[in-house]
């Protein structure tokens, strides 16, 4: 046996047993595996073929096909007349190692460098904890929601998607579009046609295709409510904008007090995030005077205006829009459910040829399966019913919530009054931090949040917000029974 | 009647018929339509509701109630003791009308105002035109493809959507990550665990992550193949970065040629886009030493690399990669049908939080029910049967095309070797550009590409692309004859 075979040999190659088919594989993969991870190295001799097939047990033309293909790859070298050589290239080639390092990468951006959470405090969803009582902000009750309909409509959807597979329309198909510019319309008061609507991947993607149309990097002053859904002030963060926050009252934003620079205003006028007041007519005409002033965009989150409970039809800021200042941004996330990931903006005619755009180069479209699905259950009338069941359902748990907040809390909490959407807040009447409570809260099973989440800094105002989409109408009253407690518990020790 | 009722009898309003339930919404919506809309001006009085009750004819507690409506939403004003007027805020609100724009929108940011299309010449999906011949490059034949089944593991995938409604992992789907690692390991030896995934919206949106986190604006330099992936090089234009342009050869990106300041390479290892041709051994090697020279990072595009016909099993760049500088990029747009919008990238872990922040904040994550479908379609095997069947139909289609070029285009066109993915690539050997070729050709009905869609500026291959993923096997040879005859005449009408 030549000597260049020892290597080879302390390789202990395995053959498969009995079959035939993977033995070429088998030493092939075997052989390129050892020159990988350098256990036969550059420029190491390789047995001549007849001597390596005696030594594996093998035929000869499988040991030649094994070299013809690591040579075709590269793995090997012949030398003319010389015989066959693992690769000097491979010698550019260092081991493989995760590389153990130490400070940021800089290959990273700055931004991406050190990304803040979407959600501060946000943790890995199998790492969240699990509450007895859940008044998270955000969370739809999606157990009467009709599955078994909306499964017969993507059945349905993904049949009918067999026939178009090329890519989709970016602006979105336009049957979805045509249902949503009806609903709107009849919903929200909204004067718009499917032209009108951009579709995204739920309102996280609308802010991201906004931003990144409406915002020069370093340059563009965007207006945030001081307290606001911090996952959309990530994403103005992210496109480099200059943010200045503005305050907020029971009428909502105060108009007055939005800096002349800015030029684009976010706002939440349905129910403000996540203080729950609406904005005043007032302040929404005298907010788009401000637009038109100084040519600003506006950018209107709805994102729970579906459920009203008020005796007033609330429209949307954009229904008073007579000069293309404001973006509508919807979704379906908390009429379906939030993991569904469609929404849509209703944009004015000048924005839209660079939005559908955007939306091209970020992911070309929506699911197609998504979109038909969607747009079957907006046409048949489903999602109209399922909106009016549901406002019926939220109602009744929003009552008895702030039943229980009035009849064991009163001299805790004041709530704040609002007449839409899936949570409401409540002012603390007692001189401990909301983030304190809810801290303790959570020790005792209780999920509430802090209005300080939602703000850049302090909190002007120190209160807790009642999620009531998560939780069920027999936990409502024991859950904010238990909240008192606890309350009651940290604001005495404060006060000794 | 008193005069004021005038304006109100001018605007006809409508009742509906027999029902109840519906009156007083009918008068409160067209009163405040016709505010909305200038027919009530700022500033006029209202009839009492007495009044505009007996004029409507309905009952007094329904006009009570529309002018309550109307005064909370601030489209009327009270005066103590006389009577109810048209807001004066109104006057804030001029008519609507969509502004009509001479230039471009100030509004949108400077790459925005004017974006270029995603493609060289491509035309919304209606207007697109259908030819008898579709040559086109990136198009999969979907036909052939299991929808029965597809269609079934969508359905599943919904009913137990029905569980688990709440925004999923950023990341993607744990059992998806773990599938796609184990096919990428298998099909193309890329060491990677369901860790190393990140779940995207198409390759598309792989690109678009990851020119958001690697890309400082206006600063980093990204080296792109000379022919490239257009809407690759949108992407990176759109993040801001500095583009230079490397010249390929029959071994792929020449190496020698990259600019020492690139921080980002651009390529496509197992069949350039658009030329075919696979990249070397030596070269893989130079561009795995030249990004750990000079810190740069390896975008590595597979887009059609799971269909291989050559003898050698070729792997991914990724594979030789031994210090975490290649982002692995594939989709399944080409081995199941484009508009399941799901990709993947392989992401080297110092790059991983960053991308799926960057993923998180973009669209919080792909929509569940096609990553759980997509992740039975893998485990359960069909993928890998989909391909292998795929594999066949796709290699006896190319050599039906090779053969019909030898045969009728024989002084025409001379293909680029080639052994992967779904279209090759033609010298053209008659001295006429390609783009007057596929002019000609698109009026004889035969869509064919030209290399210097692909390019920027001039072209220095003058070359015709050839899909075969969207024609049938019994039209190939009828097509290319037809092509030949266009370029025949196109050529000798050059040199008389």
């Amino acid at each position: 046996l030549s000597k260049s075979l020892d290597p080879i040999l302390a390789l202990g190659i395995a053959l498969p047993k009995g079959g035939r088919g993977g033995v070429l594989r088998s030493v092939h993969t075997q052989l390129r595996a050892a020159i990988s991870d350098g256990r036969l190295q550059p420029g190491l001799q390789l047995p001549p073929t007849r001597t390596l097939a005696q030594a594996l047990g093998v035929s000869r033309n499988t040991a030649v096909a094994a070299y013809d293909l690591l040579l075709s790859e590269g793995y090997l070298q012949a030398r003319r007349g010389a015989g066959t050589y693992v690769s000097e290239a491979r010698a550019a080639l260092t081991p493989r190692a995760r590389r153990a390092r130490s400070g940021k990468p800089p290959e990273l951006n700055e931004f991406w460098r050190d990304p803040p959470p979407l959600f501060p405090g946000m943790r890995p969803r199998a790492a969240a904890p699990r509450y007895r009582y859940n008044f998270s902000i955000g969370e739809p009750d999606a157990s009467l929601f009709p599955f078994a309909m909306w499964r017969r409509l993507v059945g349905r959807a993904a049949r009918v998607s067999s026939r178009d597979l090329l890519p989709s329309e970016p602006q979105g198909r336009p049957e979805l579009r045509a249902a949503i510019a009806k609903h709107v319309s009849f919903t929200r008061a909204i004067a718009c046609g499917a032209d009108d609507i951009v579709v995204t991947a739920g309102s996280q993607q609308a802010f991201d295709l906004l931003a990144r149309v409406l915002v020069t990097s370093k340059r563009t002053v965007v207006a945030l409510e001081e307290a606001h859904y911090p996952p959309l002030r990530q994403v103005i963060r992210a496109a480099g904008a200059r943010i200045v926050t503005v305050p907020v009252d029971l009428e909502g934003i105060v108009v007055d007090r939005i800096s002349p620079r800015a030029r684009i205003v976010c706002v939440t006028p349905s129910h403000q995030m996540p203080l729950g007041s609406p904005m005043s007519f007032e302040r929404r005409a005298a907010l788009l005077q401000f637009a038109r002033r100084h040519g600003a965009s506006i950018i209107e989150d709805d994102y729970d205006g579906e459920y009203r409970f008020g005796q007033r039809p609330l429209d949307a800021l954009q229904t008073l829009d007579r000069d293309e200042r404001v973006f509508y941004v919807g979704t379906f996330s908390k009429v379906l459910f939030p993991n569904i990931r469609v929404g849509y903006i209703v944009a004015p005619s000048w924005a839209r040829a660079a939005l559908v755009a955007a939306k091209q180069l970020t992911d070309r479209h929506t699911a197609v399966i998504m979109q038909d699905a969607l747009s079957a259950f907006l046409t048949e009338g489903h999602l109209v019913r399922h909106v009016r069941k549901m406002t019926r359902v939220y109602a009744k748990r929003r009552e008895l919530l702030l039943g229980a907040i009035e009849q064991h809390c009163s001299g805790q909490l004041q709530p704040i009054p609002s007449e839409a959407g899936l949570h409401i807040t409540a002012k603390l009447l007692v001189p401990t931090l909301a983030a304190t409570v809810l801290e303790r809260a959570a020790a005792a099973g209780i999920k509430v949040q802090a209005v300080s989440e939602f703000t850049i800094g302090k909190a002007t105002l120190n209160g807790l917000g009642f999620g009531y989409g998560g939780i069920a109408d027999a936990d409502v009253a024991a859950g904010v029974r238990l909240l008192a407690n606890v309350i009651s518990q940290v604001s005495s020790r404060r006060r000794p």
